[in-house]
């Protein structure tokens, strides 16, 4: 369903986010998705049959191939962005780069740079901004109605499923890298202020015993810069008989008002002979149309593409976040307080 | 954003809920939003202005400036679907009609024979069908790897707002009409069974004591066509300090697994200096747009207006909930289980 | 610990139940537990050691060899009370029958004859009354300051393991029999109300398919003396992977407050690497003592015996209760409601 | 009821605590409640003539006049323990000292060296461990069938009616001096490790424009001598609307196991015409008797004067929870992690 001079969008990785980003795209009227980026040959041959579009081995034959592209999507491994992103920017594409925008500070810098240098606009995506229940909360702290923020809490969590069966590359990142720049994302937004200083914890012992030498948990306190105190916590050690794969708490705290905002439950336990568990509706299909947060950040992307003025994530907060959770990283390793500059 | 060739829509009723359905109309690329009908004057003026389109006092005056219509919403006060829905198929258009059908089998009775006899088709506006927590349900169900249900349980109950201040005429209604449609429905569907016995009993105290004459709460057991047991509960009078206006708690238990599905808890609990509230987000605005399930369903309602073929509850099911409603009130009346002739 | 002058105690039947209870009445610093009665006799022999006192096989033994007893406990299987408890009434017994106190209308009779005959007090064992949660809603009521009770809706359901696996009398019982005695008995308590009448369905599919000749599920939907309406729903199919053995939740609604009661979470969640689970502290031990609410029970039944003035819940209420459920058990056979003499 | 040669007991401080203790000891037949000690003359001539026993308006007269004492509990404001504990322990008693043991690591250690010069025991009040949820999750952790300890993260709450209504002396303690030290010791015990150095941050701005120059909450991370990762969030200003005075939440994560522990909801949410709240039961009466955790840990310390051999919060615990909360402090005012020398 190509647009006419509509947005011309490539996806650079093919993994189950990009396959999915893949399919936002296609079943968006205003956008055409024009092909794919996949290095591994096996997903390569498989997603070109059923997407039924081409699917290069690397970005300088994409960019060859498809001069006229306008947008790209970089769902690379986490630790993979920079070379993609910087690619596509030069070549004058707009990004949606996965969130965290890089897992250094140097390579979040070169993207940043890469994109500034070439004039175009790059979204992080840090895609609970399109959860409505956290949109809401923003709009009410916005609106100065409940007070200004004193603390959030929040809680981010993954089963040890996540890396030890889902992420290949886990022993090179972290909850840290993997969770934290959620939750920093939103209670930045949610405070509209950046963080300052931080201060880490964490333990090392189930992860590596596993063959994952990473940390199981990090604990993260932060100032911020309106004088607000947010305490971060991720671990990656969670029994997988919880009921969902990831545990997701956050607490925002005002002079006169408390929000307890619980994105695990979905309202629908089902306990079956084995287990129970929470049925999970973040991407799901209707009609055999995805739905879903991460589908409405695609749309933005491409609504963005076509020219609509919106307030996204862009390359500079994404930056932000990347040397945040590298200060966290730092305190780690410091065992002291690490300034950010923001 | 009118389409060309595509549906062209008017809504009958601009209170709450027509206003909605009007502006879900407005907002599809795909429908041209009409007209409006609204007998009461003040709304008229003020509902004309507001969407800058034609606002009539009465249907026919609407049928016979519009004789292009294709299909039309009713969403007048549930006592008086019949006239306007009966007058709206004979024009030969389609129909969105508001849950309930009718509230006496005989009006559903006479607007199911008008739509037949007109070849047209009539969706009933049972939203939570595109909930996508009952929707998944209903899947799995439908699997057969969840096993038969044996039994649910439905609770859905209002706070006394709702028949107090919120509905004018709730005293010609009650919980059971007002309620159980939903959850007779959602019963239904999960189950794909119908009932064949109602028992129900009920207390009327509260509201006469608050000059609404009609029921304080009412409970029904059904016995389904599959053998299986339902159990509705809908009260009318719980306490405005209740965090959220309703409380929609339904239970599905199979051979093998139990559904516990909550609806009134959003995952936002909002505690401000004076109450505790669940955050709603049933409908709600994204960059200017209505999204939702009532939203959904109008955007199935005009695809269908454009020729789509999709599985919607039609005026047969309207019919056959609201005769088992009336069995309810039937059943209050006589103090027996009554049958339903579905 | 023997207590001069004090009660002295026998416990008929040495199941888990009856093994509490002799624990219960030997910490009791004012009772002496004399011995207990139990007809298999490989538990005997074990429960002899056990607590290092008589037990013997019927009760006439018992009765025989201890003429000094001042009070009994009836703790054998459901339908079993009857002989028992008459015999230890003739004998002058104050007794402690577990719920409930009969499985038909008319052995409860025979008992209630025989403890009115005799002049001595007979306690029916609704423990729940002890649970501080239930008293504490029960004094708010009976304070009249939060409205008359307008419905209750009480779910008292068991995983599928206590029909098939725990009880080996299943097949005789029945969900209502098993479970409705404790939620009927607290909707009477909280209201101050007897039933009238009762309408009952059920469904008879998954058990006897599991070699249980009784019904799955039950719901009974009863008149009450003050013209409220309770509804009760029992199953005996809920899946085994339930975070506790039992689901207990009770709600009851009054003209202006609404009280919702949940009994199986106990605030204590624990996920293993198997499963996720409520941890429950129904009975416990601290310090080598039981406590809870079956051991605050038996010191109340001991105060009794020791000459206190208790508002127990008594052997005519106990009748009511039997009499009720066997109604449940004839509508559920006749199709009709049913009268309840109480 | 006097105990012949039982425990003879006295309690200073008769505020709300100091009171509730007194009838605790007043219930327990094993103990004579002696007299008490009060500064404030209505206080102490209202408690005299409820209770029935002396009053006395300083600790030395108490001492005088009563040498058969066998122990003292110290009730009085959380900065003012010192005087009575030391003198108290320098006349031979044993103590139940309130949590903190003392607001500075100074006082902490008088009162230390003075029990320790005197050879009697002090037991430390943190009553949390009378809770059977805690004591259940101690158990199973120290049958170390559910792993080692990883991480802990403890909310412990209350909203601003708590240094702004209910306390004098807020503005001379903190949310830190106040909760953390419950949840300190439930760390400590949970994982039978101590802390070994802590990092805090705090906001100061909500309660000192009320006039209580206190922090607002603060958040502290603890590293344990076992190498788990303590979190500790204790806030002072949540809104009066939570359906709990306090908000206690509590999380303990092991290679294998995550138990999540919540205090707050009791099982019973009531909804009156005006607010929404959780029927609290930590302390409550039965019969004319006060039960709950803090009645159990005063009987737990009767029998300690009576000569059991109890595994108690002793007063070297008291010190290093003191010199821990001291550390939060300091490191709050020097935005540096800091050292416990425990």
């Amino acid at each position: 369903m190509a647009a006419q001079g509509g947005a011309r969008v490539a996806v650079v990785g093919a993994g189950i986010r990009g396959s999915m980003f893949a399919r936002a795209i296609q079943q968006n009227p205003t956008a055409e998705l024009v092909a794919l980026v996949e290095p591994a040959e096996s997903t390569r041959t498989r997603v070109a049959q059923q997407l039924q579009i081409p699917v290069y081995a690397d970005v300088a034959e994409l960019l060859e191939r498809h001069p006229d592209l306008t947008g790209a999507v970089i769902a690379t491994p986490d630790p993979t962005h920079r070379a993609p992103a910087v690619a596509c920017a030069e070549a004058g594409l707009h990004l949606l780069v996965e969130k965290p925008l890089a897992t250094t500070g140097e390579d979040a810098e070169a993207i940043t740079a890469a994109v500034e240098r070439a004039g175009v606009q790059a979204v992080v995506g840090f895609e609970n901004r399109w959860n409505e229940r956290f949109a809401e909360v923003r709009r009410q702290l916005a609106s100065k109605e409940h007070g200004r923020v004193v603390h959030q809490v929040s809680n981010l969590n993954d089963t040890v499923f996540v890396p030890t069966e889902m992420l290949s590359w886990a022993g090179t990142s972290s909850p840290a890298w993997f969770l934290m720049p959620h939750t920093l994302d939103l209670t930045m937004w949610l405070s509209d202020a950046v963080p300052v200083e931080v201060f880490a914890r964490g333990v090392q012992r189930v992860l590596p015993a596993l063959g994952v030498p990473t940390w199981d948990t990090v604990t993260a306190s932060f100032l911020m810069s309106d004088g607000s105190v947010v305490v971060l916590n991720s671990s990656w050690v969670l029994p997988t008989s919880m009921p969902s794969v990831f545990d997701f708490r956050h607490e925002v705290h005002t002079d006169t008002t408390s929000y307890q905002i619980e994105i695990s439950p979905s309202g629908v336990t089902r306990y079956d002979a084995e287990r129970g568990s929470w049925l999970q509706f973040g991407v799901h299909e209707r009609s055999g149309r995805l739905r879903g947060v991460p589908i409405d950040m695609v749309d933005d992307f491409v609504d963005l593409l076509n020219g609509a003025d919106l307030d996204l994530p862009d390359v500079r907060h994404g930056l932000t976040v990347t040397r945040s959770i590298e200060a966290v990283h730092a305190s780690l390793a410091s065992g002291r307080p690490e300034p950010i500059n923001a």
